[in-house]
């Protein structure tokens, strides 16, 4: 698997709020390599807290990208983006202000999810590429799947959104505000001002903390920790105490906590049904879909996939909507491995027919 | 419906953990007259944030207690104490210390289910009640009259466990860490010294927020907020955002923040199953049972009660178990009046025609 990890910069970034950004800075990764008529390309799109990063040691979703896996980079060229708001190398709130020299903290403008595939268009089209063979990716990832099947038809051949939905329910909005009045609350956030000196640390925790609760199952959490006790520094607690904690830490160290308010912002305003009813929207739509979710997860729900693909479904387009056994919950899209992999690598490589055929031999269309 | 309220106060009471307190106060309230046989008192008991305030107005179970509802105080004596570790009336980490003149905060010590329950019973005693006809109530009540009919046996007629369970799950105690972890992460909080200063505010209306949010539907939220956006200090944000800052603004007004911690532990470490498996457990219990949950009740799920009723049924207890079609999560158990009024009036009438019975006419048993 040939890898390349980079950043590019571009001059200008227009916003959905009216601004422009520039310079913004895209960090990237490839996997595999891309054939020379440009047709196997895949974008995959990383959820909330992850990063460019996605396969290899450490990636996030490494047990999906590489030879011989679902997206298969024997025959696939792959690409992941940092999203736009981000903390791992593509600009966000914490980046420089070219205008004050100083992070741009909370001064940094309103990001939206068309702003990070704008901004992930801007990558697709320097690395000359036409038409994407797949746009894939769960949760946040799978809303910029939507976004881009819908804003740009003409250029992405497939799209797979995975445990994702259109538009955020309320309850999902009030888990991603918790997180952000922990991070507001903690006298380090300072505002947003805390570059450069203590972070807010405790803040941050607690939100991870919820996310991670929302993330698994009842069934999962039951399996995991049950009611088991450990003792940690001398006091004994229930280990769901000592895991959430711990993991809570561990993700101060990745993570930038203005970018946590930025990003899940994106994720609660977004709504593909503010440009029209969600029918209406699929009229334009010329993607292959696989709809996946997953019978655990209670914070993107089964109903809410199968609201898109009824969608796609009255528009007659072509969709596959595939609702997986799993007890993992929200986490599945990140551990189901076998059953993902079947579904989505028959997908793939039926797209990549599909898509060599019409270009290779026209009369045949 | 007459109503008394007023404060016992007790020498001492053995705590589970090994500690005497002492004097122990207990708020409590009546609702109705004490027939002269003694043989009409109910005691229901509150959920983690109520109190002994249950009947008339703002009372937390207004709407199910009162002449002709199913807590019939025209045919009932009905009472409500405050929960030991609580701060409204009862003794708590709020309450001086006589030893040393200060409030006890953090050197209370640990209470459990078991503690609330003796304190009652001392309470039910000084009233001259030998047997209850019935204690009832959701959430932590449940626990408690789970409690009650376990370690009671004798004097208790009936129990009505309505949306609880005999052990916390793993998330169950995950959302209970969370606001924990959130009151002490307030420097307000200053390890549990705040008595007569500023009180941690950030950090109790957090912990209420994650609590609001677990205690409604993803229906309910749905129907009560939706997307919807209103202006609140010129700023546009989800009405479910500006309903969970307010509910969490306000409950710092009435809520002690060391009692959430106290209280929340209380219930994660109630765990009937510890005095042997469920079913044994049941062996000495000579209550009849009314198990109540409501199917989109996600923080208390039906299957915990179902858990309850078959240990029981295994054992030829008397159990009766509903689970009542609803949409409003874990507060049905205080919004769903029209069900819970139709089985618990009914159960009710016919436990005290049985006691009544027994007691009338010995001769017929």
């Amino acid at each position: 698997m040939v890898t390349q990890a980079g950043i590019f910069t571009f001059d200008s970034l227009e916003l959905d709020c009216g601004s422009t950004l520039g310079p913004v800075d895209a960090a990237y990764e490839t996997y595999g390599t891309l054939n020379a008529e440009r047709t196997n390309a895949i974008l995959v799109e990383h959820a909330f807290s992850g990063d460019a990063h996605a396969a290899g040691e450490g990636g996030w979703w490494a047990n999906m990208i590489g030879p011989g896996l679902a997206f298969d980079t024997d025959k696939y060229f792959v690409m992941c983006t940092n999203v736009l708001g981000g903390c791992r190398g593509t600009t966000g709130p914490g980046s420089i202000n070219p205008a004050t020299g100083k992070p741009w903290a909370m001064t940094f403008p309103p990001v939206t999810i068309a702003d990070m595939v704008r901004l992930q268009k801007k990558v697709v089209d320097k690395l000359g590429i036409t038409k994407l063979l797949a746009v894939a990716g769960g949760s946040m990832g799978g809303m910029q799947a939507l976004e881009w099947a819908v804003t740009y038809p003409e250029h992405v051949a497939a799209a797979l959104p995975i445990a994702t939905t259109c538009q955020h329910s309320a309850q999902q909005i009030a888990f991603n505000e918790v997180g952000r009045q922990a991070i507001m609350a903690d006298p380090d956030w300072n505002g947003g001002e805390y570059y450069g000196g203590k972070l807010p640390g405790n803040g941050l925790k607690l939100a991870r903390m919820v996310g991670h609760i929302t993330y698994m199952s009842d069934d999962s959490m039951r399996e995991k920790f049950g009611r088991r006790i450990r003792a940690s520094e001398g006091v004994a607690q229930f280990e769901v105490e000592s895991y959430l904690n711990y993991r809570g830490y561990k993700f101060v160290d990745r993570f930038d906590a203005n970018s946590y308010i930025y990003i899940t912002r994106a994720m609660d305003t977004f709504d593909l049904t503010t440009r029209g009813s969600l029918t209406s929207l699929f009229d334009g739509a010329r993607a292959r879909f696989l709809v996946i979710s997953f019978t655990s997860d209670w914070l993107y729900p089964s109903y809410q996939s199968l609201e898109i693909a009824k969608a796609l479904r009255s528009r007659n387009c072509d969709v596959a909507y595939c609702d997986l056994e799993s007890r993992y919950g929200h986490d599945a899209f990140l551990v189901e491995v076998e059953s993902q992999t079947q579904v989505v690598g028959g997908f793939l490589a039926s797209t990549f027919r599909e898509l060599t055929a019409k270009r290779g031999a026209p009369a045949r269309a």
